[in-house]
């Protein structure tokens, strides 16, 4: 049997991008992030900054929908409809890496994957988010925290469940134990699952 | 450096017990379990069989503690502190490997540590339970269900967190992907931060 299609969610900062980067490498399996953005734009015809600005948005209320601005949040489901389209296709091509956008609940019905979710101190995932991300921030642990909520509200949208619950995952990792270590123990969980 | 504390909480019979005792024999420290009840009974003077019991009760709510029966809180506290001795004591001893006892919270301040949460699937926990633990049962799922439901609210209650929250821990780990997988990825991770 192949590996596990292996998506990866994250609290922001954690580096779960760069892990899921090195677990690609590691496999010698393609590795989807930033280019799911491209792809689905290019599929779907919406512009790539639109794809990628309805994936930091806090889906809107239903009170909200109702208060006027009534489009947006159909379009952010569209939007996710298309995503969610094109993370299908890409996990029918065979083993890869895919980091954000539910992919773990899109492809829930579409076993076997390897269900990953990485988070770390805020401490850590603040000094990430300025020396690594260069993010332009006043406070940084604010500005995680507040990636952090729109990244919830967007993932228990969409994904009907819990994010950050461990029960929806196979493998859940604070990253301080180490990046290099993370994606080795991912690694190896997907080659063990590759011989079953 | 030594290895760290190995701490294991898990959802009722994900093999968390079977997991961390083979943790311990891989790196050929201690493991405490069982042992726990049987060392606060003899330092506490609590008999075994009320440590044990104090484990599976639903933390009295206040008002139930109002209500008359008001020893029982206070029992259930008292056995959690004994009990909280007991493992700061086994700590400081040496690298082990402890299950229950929200060991992970009562060593936060008392670093190294590692935490873990393991889990699985309910249909597997619920034949675990049945095959493995031989428990008798009219419906095995609801049983694992309302075990769950007791370990939830003991641990919220004397952690002062939510149980199975990923970031409580340092790995989350799903026990379908194999009981030894699971052991081997603890391990690694503790010989990991041993170097450190």
């Amino acid at each position: 049997m192949s590996y596990p299609i292996i998506t990866i969610a994250r609290t922001f900062g954690s580096g779960g991008r760069i892990i899921g980067e090195k677990v690609a490498t590691l496999l010698g399996i393609p590795f989807y992030d930033r280019a799911l953005i491209q792809i689905t734009a290019e599929k779907s015809g919406f512009h790539a900054a639109v794809v990628e600005q309805m994936q930091h948005k806090k889906p809107a209320s239903l009170l909200y929908t109702l208060s006027g601005s009534a489009m947006e949040a159909p379009l952010q489901d569209q939007v996710f409809f298309a995503q969610a389209a094109v993370i299908r296709e890409l996990a029918e091509k065979g083993p890869c890496v895919i980091v954000g956008g539910c992919a773990d609940s899109v492809l829930e019905e579409k076993a076997p994957i390897l269900k990953v979710f990485i988070h770390a101190p805020l401490e850590e995932r603040a000094i990430r988010t300025k020396e690594v991300y260069k993010a332009e921030a006043k406070d940084y642990k604010d500005y995680v925290k507040k990636m952090d909520k729109k990244r919830k509200a967007y993932y228990d949208y969409f994904a009907h469940r819990t994010w950050g619950k461990a029960e929806n995952y196979h493998l859940c990792i604070d990253s301080s134990i180490g990046l290099d270590m993370a994606a080795d123990l991912i690694m190896r969980t997907a080659k063990e699952l590759a011989e079953k």
